[in-house]
């Protein structure tokens, strides 16, 4: 492996999340395969991307415009926003085609490890919104890790001025969940929120 | 999601080998969490690379000159050729730090499944390699699969002409392996070919 910016192009790869060594040189000499149908276009395509995605100056959605195509939809619900820590979160929840609400991105949780404090997370462009705009409900679905649940909390702190109603994700048994794979914390919960069937 | 270009990016980089929807998700917000430090140069790094790598005339293998670095190398071993399937092979080879010969690169294996034919995989060129230059041992080190076992003894046969040795890799157990998770044939081959301890 002589090849020098060869290497370089698969080291810096190889370092993208969910990647490593072995599926950058895979993924490498797969593009060299065919140069003219595959890899001069995806370079094309990453270079448009990169070019014209941006950030929605609402919620923070990635999109081609200022403003998203979810946060300009005048058929979604206007009155529901749904507060997720990224863009693959807000994703998620799009694949699921349940909710119809608007999003806000807050862009991570509350970390003492990492040092992520409330500046850093887009809650005060959350409470801009929610004071021009007339929101009946805020749903929080964060991650139920533990600086997940303290930002949620932090979150339904800050929002108590708006006398808004602010509900947070259910927690549960998965579906399809097997009960001997679950952690005590998820069966407890499951258990209290039973319900009559 | 409802971006064209992100979405069309995204399902480009989910078909490479080793990825998914998932991955590639990742992947993409990763790189567009900072545009100029990790995107824009990816798309350099990868645009040079298209640019400017080439399959090597002798043995094959990608370069950014005609002839690479290991076959214009004089402090290689001049009189000992490998023959592997793919680039990765090679790479592999390399990386064991064994091996100080030159290598040509097959392009494959001949598959009766897939039509892959003699023609289309690069023995006419080893043939012209074997003819021009002294070798003194043709190395086949192909995928122990049927098809590669059925190619190996197929170029074999077509270099009887040349009166060379023609070796191939010892089957075995692998270091590290363990016995209970090796197939039978392996197990019966590295009992055939046992050593003196």
């Amino acid at each position: 492996m002589s090849e020098q910016i060869l290497e370089q192009l698969i080291k810096k790869i190889s370092k993208l999340p969910g990647l490593g060594p072995r599926s950058s040189r895979r993924a490498v000499l797969h593009l060299l395969k065919d140069r003219e149908k595959l890899f001069l276009p995806l370079i094309q395509d990453m270079t448009e991307v990169a070019d014209k995605i941006k950030k929605c100056i609402e919620c923070g959605n990635l999109d081609q415009k200022d403003i998203c195509g979810i946060c300009s939809n005048s058929s979604r619900n206007n009155s529901l926003v749904c507060v997720v820590e990224t863009v693959a979160d807000l994703w998620a929840l799009e694949r699921s085609n349940v909710y119809n609400g608007k999003y806000h991105i807050l862009g991570g949780v509350l970390s003492a490890i990492d040092g992520i404090n409330p500046e850093q997370l887009s809650i005060a462009s959350l409470e801009r919104r929610l004071e021009v705009q007339k929101y009946t409900e805020v749903i929080i679905a964060i991650s139920a890790t533990l600086d997940g649940q303290t930002t949620a909390h932090y979150i339904a702190e800050r929002l108590e001025k708006f006398n808004i109603k602010v509900t947070r994700l259910a927690h549960g048994v998965p579906i399809g969940g097997e009960l001997d794979f679950l952690d005590d914390g998820t069966i407890a919960q499951a258990l209290k929120a039973r319900n009559i069937l």
